[in-house]
């Protein structure tokens, strides 16, 4: 919850024991601590508007409708956007939500799973269906995702891409890796694959010097 | 892993009694019992075109393209299309990938997280990106019929990028382009190098050919 920037965090009629010693653990996240304690599922989703039931379809047959996780993030933001309150529901590791649980659902989601392998660990499940949220509702994912590459580097303009391809043909011939009959073969291909490299300028940079000290090295 | 139908694990240098334990306890699933062992990342990722590294980018300034989780799909799509092998990189739950690590990753993959809560747990941050990937590639079976795109070069594995690597490591000594107290960071520069340049098999056989020329030459 806290690695997708999710803060409210509500238990359902916990087992006292292990909620005492999560919530009162040295460094328990602050969300945690916040947490709200409910008696049941019932009082723990009454404000909401939108409840949605997480689990597997495998085994039984749903009384409501199932939508792939995928396809929540359109529903939610619709119910977002008209003051509603919505709450995602988790079952106990061992058996997921029981079909009472599930009928103060207004759907089912779906993880799309593989058949043969479809039950997955709570925190992973948690995981998945945050990650899935958090990249596609409004406010953090769309700023995120409109820039998705970072840190590239600058490119080449094709000048100082035929800088370097002179530099090479010379180290070509002078290491007679190959004879001057070659020569405007060789210019093209080595045009060619400088273009395909998508090579940063700092690389072009790089090459250039290393070509030349070689170059260097070989006529002296 | 397998809930979201991914069987091909290889293990990296594992501390031997936790890796054994896993393997053999009861119920094991069997992409445990299938997976691979190997002494070194590098010969983990030997025969893998396209490397990619998973972390966060908070503590440290990384040295290849980072892209967002959401955008990698198209990516290894692509690289499947044309025949490629791919690796996707977790490090250790403790402190992740290290530096050295990330010199044979082509790309860094960044999970969008919270600035506040940026590290995530090693299983959960396994399945959101699986999540993601199985919900965006093409099933495979589609990705096997699918001939590799014809005008399109081969990708380069890693084993040949590193066997380019060490002739261009010794082509900077015996040119004197670079001291050998600069040897350990030349060569993780020229590895980072080598996978920027996206480079396929025809230009890799090329460059090799060309360098391990002029170190003949300047040897001789």
């Amino acid at each position: 919850m806290a690695n997708f920037g999710f803060s409210s965090l509500s238990v359902a009629a916990p087992f006292a024991p292990h909620w005492r010693e999560a919530r009162s653990a040295v460094g328990a996240p602050d969300l945690l601590e916040k947490a709200k304690e409910f008696a049941s599922l019932a009082e723990a989703v009454a404000d909401c508007t939108l409840v949605l039931g997480t689990g597997t379809v495998t085994h039984r047959k749903p009384e409501q409708q199932v939508v792939l996780l995928q396809a929540i993030a359109p529903l939610i933001q619709r119910e977002l956007d008209r003051g509603g309150h919505i709450a995602l529901v988790f079952g106990p590791e061992k058996h997921g939500l029981t079909r009472a649980d599930l009928s103060f659902c207004h759907l089912l989601v779906e993880i799309p799973t593989e058949p043969r392998q479809p039950s997955m660990n709570l925190g992973q499940a948690v995981a998945v269906c945050l990650y899935e949220l958090a990249t596609h509702l409004a406010p953090p994912a769309a700023v995120e995702v409109a820039s998705p590459v970072r840190g590239k580097g600058l490119p080449v303009d094709s000048v100082h891409l035929d800088l370097l391809a002179e530099v090479i043909e010379k180290v070509t011939l002078s290491s007679h890796y190959s004879p001057s009959s070659m020569r405007d073969a060789n210019r093209h291909d080595i045009r060619l694959l400088l273009r395909r490299l998508s090579l940063e300028q700092r690389d072009a940079r790089r090459v250039l010097g290393f070509f030349r000290r070689i170059l260097h090295r070989l006529r002296g």
